[in-house]
């Protein structure tokens, strides 16, 4: 089975990650050549993958996405054992746990976020996610091929996991006491929990955290976007990081 | 002319601010009843709004929009006029200023995360940058309706504004020399201008900055989405706020 990528920076990043074997890039012969097109051309001749200059109907299946006259045919992502992350990650990493996140464009941005803050990886259930689909891929903007993704069937199991290695585990509550900002995330192994957007984090999971902290609002208002969210008490672990200092 | 709104959160959020003048609420025949949509017919009611149901044919031309199937008919939103905002807006208030942010899911997670922080206002300039739409409306999550989007000809013009009103202008930009967090938000006016994803603030722009800020990355990728770099920030603006320190 094969999974497509499609746009210009993705195809570009997983050319440069080599994560993936691409089987053959498809380009639009309608659209116009620019330096990134150029860049493409030149990365798939040096790493010897085929690309092909086609009618633009063959896009045509292809018409809900945003592909730029651009795809790759690349094998499927490969999800990550925990074991096996758990025997290689280094001290101080953090993880992001995502319980019951639907939204693709959501997931990439996650995606995203957790690269540029250093996020050594993400577990998704295998059920109630959205999983790593052409949207989340492309929403990542290439973000998928540098961290990897741990798929398990039992968030619950994964918990109590990462427990019993040491890790502490914070989740994200909207009707936490405990905000954010006041959770010292230097000189730990620490696993965040971010619930879906409208049922927060499962009852299951609270009661295995060791941190429960929200996010203070000054408005009365719902709540953040889940990928808000997470960049707010991921980038405040990565401020403490580097001032060191809470 | 009138906008349509879509999605039943929208439409409730749309009914409880009464900010803006509903015409008509159309609800298909196919859908179940739930208690949001209960809740959706008490408030028109309330409000002497007229709501039908109709067959599901009507939705046909808002297939694209993830309408749930029930849509209102809304006046446009109406946009604020810089000098008015400015004689309302209480002291030590923010604003956002957005330098040409293209996707409609970034405006609307933009909002969402501006009236989460209490920011006062949004500014947006007249072209080069995506308007409200429906879907900026639909991501938003109804908060379009708790903040003022403010319009303007030029975004040169509006800081200047800004500065002679002596508010302090800060810039997001990649290549920037201070982080976010070494700057003191509390106790001052700030406008904060984040940029387009690719182009990121324009120089002009950068120049009549008082200070210009990077998020630093704890890996070498290229940036985070436009939403999530401002959430960052303008928590970081709230967390000094609560906390009274930088």
């Amino acid at each position: 089975m094969e999974d497509i990528i499609f746009g210009k920076n993705s195809v570009t990043e997983a050319l440069i990650s080599g994560e993936r074997e691409i089987n053959k890039i498809l380009i639009s012969k309608n659209i116009h050549g620019d330096s990134k097109l150029n860049k493409i051309k030149e990365l798939a001749q040096e790493r010897g993958i085929v690309f092909q200059f086609v009618a633009k109907e063959k896009f045509l299946p292809y018409a809900k996405y945003n592909h730029q006259g651009v795809i790759a045919q690349i094998s499927p992502i490969k999800y990550k054992d925990l074991d096996e992350f758990l025997e290689e990650v280094p001290p101080n990493s953090s993880l992001v746990i995502l319980d019951g996140v639907e939204d693709s464009h959501n997931l990439g941005a996650i995606i995203r976020t957790c690269v540029c803050a250093g996020v050594s990886g993400i577990i998704i259930p295998s059920r109630r996610n959205v999983q790593v689909n052409a949207i989340v891929e492309k929403t990542s903007a290439g973000a998928i091929n540098h961290i990897p993704i741990i798929k398990v069937n039992s968030l619950v199991s994964a918990v109590q996991r990462l427990k019993n290695s040491d890790w502490w585990v914070v989740a994200s509550d909207a009707s936490a006491k405990d905000n954010y900002y006041d959770i010292k995330y230097n000189d730990m192994n620490f696993a965040l929990i971010m619930g879906a957007e409208h049922a927060g984090v499962s009852k299951s999971l609270l009661k295995l955290s060791d941190f429960v902290v929200k996010i203070p609002m000054l408005k009365e208002f719902n709540s953040l976007n889940v990928s808000n969210a997470l960049s707010v008490i991921i980038f405040e672990s990565v401020r403490q990081k580097l001032k060191n200092q809470l």
